[in-house]
């Protein structure tokens, strides 16, 4: 995964899918998809609240992927003392550049320091 | 609950807080929040899908709502054959018309048709 | 909403549905499933936690509830220091004490003495 | 990962980590975590439902997992025409076979014939 931006409580990152991580169907796993949503939510909350770890995350899946790249977007939605709502999006990036939504997340971020 | 506006996969919806609708704290009970987001989130996927049923949904909450005026604003991410994922924000309005987000919603309401 | 029991982790309630808490079709609103299952899964924290609040939760619906009489039974997962995790399960309770599951949902309930 | 049993809405699933699949405080990887519940998730709903595809699942993490193995247990909860609601334990196994819960994850399968 590549970092391609971060701060302000969002982040951009971006994955070369290698043949290993797709399925028999030729589609990005899904463990690939919901590790990209996950690092990009921790990592969203990190800028604003610094060492966090995930509580939970909810995350939806809307079409296969099918692409050599994907990109996640992170953003933070609320910032509370004990947890970080963050919400990601997953797009299919294909060869002319049209992104497709494959997946979205909605997770909770909690605050080491807190508690 | 008031329907202010519905149509091509989004609905938004208002809510003027009775006193029994209120915990001891003076805050919104959460189930009256779940219930404003689920019924958002249903109504804008029957206005693209038709007739639908809730499968499932992610509610997290921000902060009390503690204002006498409730909105929600739900809106079709992404619309399959068999489930139509969608996300939506609950909003507390106090009197000056400010907005403050209690509450993000992500669900996956079903096609009844489908299946 | 009756409780039935309390302890340890764990809660018990029951609802007896009023007319008005169904919708067209005789089944009981989402909302009212909704706030059982929230309810009862912050009460199964706070006998093991205290002053706690929900954070989220996630309700995934299996079957329209038609009967009178809706229990809910939650218990406690894993305690943390932030968060306590809590699943419930939703049950339509039949003239003949029959039970169908509708609905179970899965909760992360914030401790409000921490962080 | 090994498939350790299988069949009736049940899957267990085993894997032993790599060194590669720990981060920087030598804990599993959430991804990966994430990644063996989805899997134990469609496939439980699979021995029930047969062609099927994830369409959400909410993960809760309760503890880091620091053992050299893992396991995890799904079961299919409720078996619909149009989605599966299965849920799954991620167990951290140590060398004396002391399990530890580390994640539970709450999915939604959809059937592919369906729709």
């Amino acid at each position: 995964m590549r970092l391609i931006a971060a701060g302000g409580g969002q982040v951009c990152l971006e994955l070369d899918v290698r043949e290993d991580q797709t399925q028999h169907h030729g589609f990005v796993h899904g463990g690939i998809i919901g590790a990209m949503a996950d690092t990009a939510c921790s990592w969203a909350a990190a800028t604003v609240a610094g060492d966090v770890v995930t509580a939970s995350y909810t995350l939806q899946f809307h079409a296969p992927a099918t692409t050599a790249l994907l990109c996640v977007h992170a953003a933070v939605i609320k910032q509370g003392k004990r947890n970080v709502s963050v919400e990601a999006r997953v797009l299919a990036v294909d060869d002319n550049g049209a992104e497709r939504r494959v997946a979205t997340a909605l997770a909770l971020i909690a605050v080491v320091g807190a508690g």
